[in-house]
């Protein structure tokens, strides 16, 4: 049985939006799985009685605590021993939990990750990473995306492995093609950092490596599976397809399946790859329907033995 | 007078699509400004009869030799000393003409914008940058678009005032809004490349800066006017929104105003900024319509007087 824990005090639209999305879960998550939540225990019993859903059908960890948006997460999470973050942390080291989201304090679930469930061994740096669709109705996995702003070359090539495992065991791809977002297609392009993280990747060995990927093939399915980039052009890149999906949705255009899936709703948080557990963050303003996917996430993420399938890759 | 240079030998549909966007803008430009083109005269003259325009319209200057996109860019711009190219830089050193325009090999244009024209004194490295539509319906210039893939801090607060000036005079923006692409909004956000340019702009005092933008406000119009990025992240999110364009048009969602500005074929060409005379490289697909849109682009940056107000800003 998997126990997924859910943070029912993060998000903008706390409890609620927690506690409804978990309702949602309920009857989308195997019936071997159990949703653990973490918060206050009398609003998350009435907010599941006003969706007349049997809080039997759930584990409650009563915290008393939480970590504010506004808190220094690093501080917040030792002086908060209390808080919803710091307690389900605790769980999911012991393995009481196989695996715990939040929308809440993104610093925090960023301590957590890495002070509690530490980064797995031979990882240098864990990331953060996005699965984005491609117009042939797949999926593509593209990381980093935001954690780590000055990617050395060798980080790089650690995330195509990263990058390539978890879209085997998650995304059900067989040898994803892996390749690194460059401004050309030949392979004496690029600036000094990814022209030496593509030098690496290529010799490898460890994964189906296919060479550069120009940003206008990044959603059309035909060059890879796995982007690999720094976390600053990563981030820039979501950021500014969120802000095009948006002016589709202003403009009407945003029904056609593709430019749907670019919801971030749909997207169900981002998980931190290379730490010792199941760990998804979301975004603040998630819905009920945001959370609900992050549990079903979290899940699938469990479930496919990822940590475990990382750990063996590192550790060898 | 303006005279407006266009390689008509330049771009994969060459002469014809070039000769054709040419007899397209002489409807369109100024009634001082007259085009001058540079190729195969027999070829030039028999297109515009076909078109049924007087060759009197245009002056054509014959050039022998063609610079092909497999040819080796630096060589080929001396080794081919009569061809379009060559030729053009030429007169656009002598002041012969007063802006140049190709669809051809982009390495020989910025051969000749680097040795011929040559970078204005105290510039440390000319750009090129895009104009972006908002979906408000105003434009905003996006530099560096892919010159220099490795930025130093000082290479960005200059293209502040590169950018500022371009959108002042050619835009028409009244003290624009310059903001450096990052990953967050506050201060502290940001890779090590970026903080610095930061503190250099904020510090600079050339320009309205206004800090930090983030993707997602790249085509919002609501933040800035002139978007500075490093070359990797400006090109790579360039393809990328042109990989998402032609999405849209495939999905026939591309008919909105906003979409229908992101076709290459209305931007008319990038121009090099921070050399001593105006200069446009086009696509080497461009369409007759596209390369009507350089020459008018040409004429509308050589009207401004951008070279000399860019000169008068660095040589201070």
């Amino acid at each position: 049985m998997l126990k997924i824990g859910m943070d029912a005090m993060g998000g903008d639209f706390a409890p609620e939006a927690a506690v409804k999305g978990a309702v949602m879960a309920i009857e989308a998550i195997g019936p071997e799985s159990r949703i653990v939540l973490f918060g206050d225990e009398e609003r998350i019993r009435e907010i599941l009685r006003n969706e007349g859903c049997p809080a039997e059908r759930f584990d409650i960890v009563h915290t008393t605590e939480v970590i504010e948006m506004g808190d220094h997460p690093a501080k917040a999470f030792l002086q908060k021993p209390d808080s919803s973050i710091t307690v389900g942390f605790g769980y999911l080291a012991k393995g009481l939990i196989d695996g715990f989201a939040s929308a809440g304090s993104t610093g925090a679930m960023m301590v957590g990750s890495m002070q509690v469930i530490k980064p797995i061994e031979g990882v240098i740096r864990p990331t953060i990473s996005t699965v984005i669709p491609t117009v042939s109705g797949g999926k593509a996995l593209l990381l980093d995306v935001g954690l780590n702003v000055d990617c050395k070359p060798e980080v790089l090539a650690q995330y195509g492995t990263i990058g390539s495992i978890y879209a085997e065991a998650v995304l059900g791809i067989a040898s994803p093609r892996v390749a690194v977002l460059n401004i050309g297609e030949e392979e004496t392009k690029g600036n000094a950092q990814i022209k030496a993280a593509h030098d690496l990747m290529k010799e490898c060995g460890r994964f189906n490596f296919v060479g550069n990927i120009e940003g206008s093939h990044l959603f059309s399915g035909k060059v890879a599976d796995v982007i690999v980039c720094d976390g600053f052009v990563g981030n820039t890149l979501l950021k500014t397809v969120e802000g095009l999906f948006r002016i589709n949705k202003a403009l009407g255009l945003a029904d056609a399946p593709f430019w749907k899936q670019m919801n971030a709703e749909h997207v169900g948080g981002t998980p931190v790859l290379g730490v010792n557990a199941p760990v998804i963050i979301g975004h603040g303003s998630s819905s009920p329907l945001a959370m609900k996917n992050m549990i079903l996430s979290t899940e699938r993420y469990a479930q496919a033995g990822l940590t475990e399938k990382l750990q063996r890759a590192f550790n060898n």
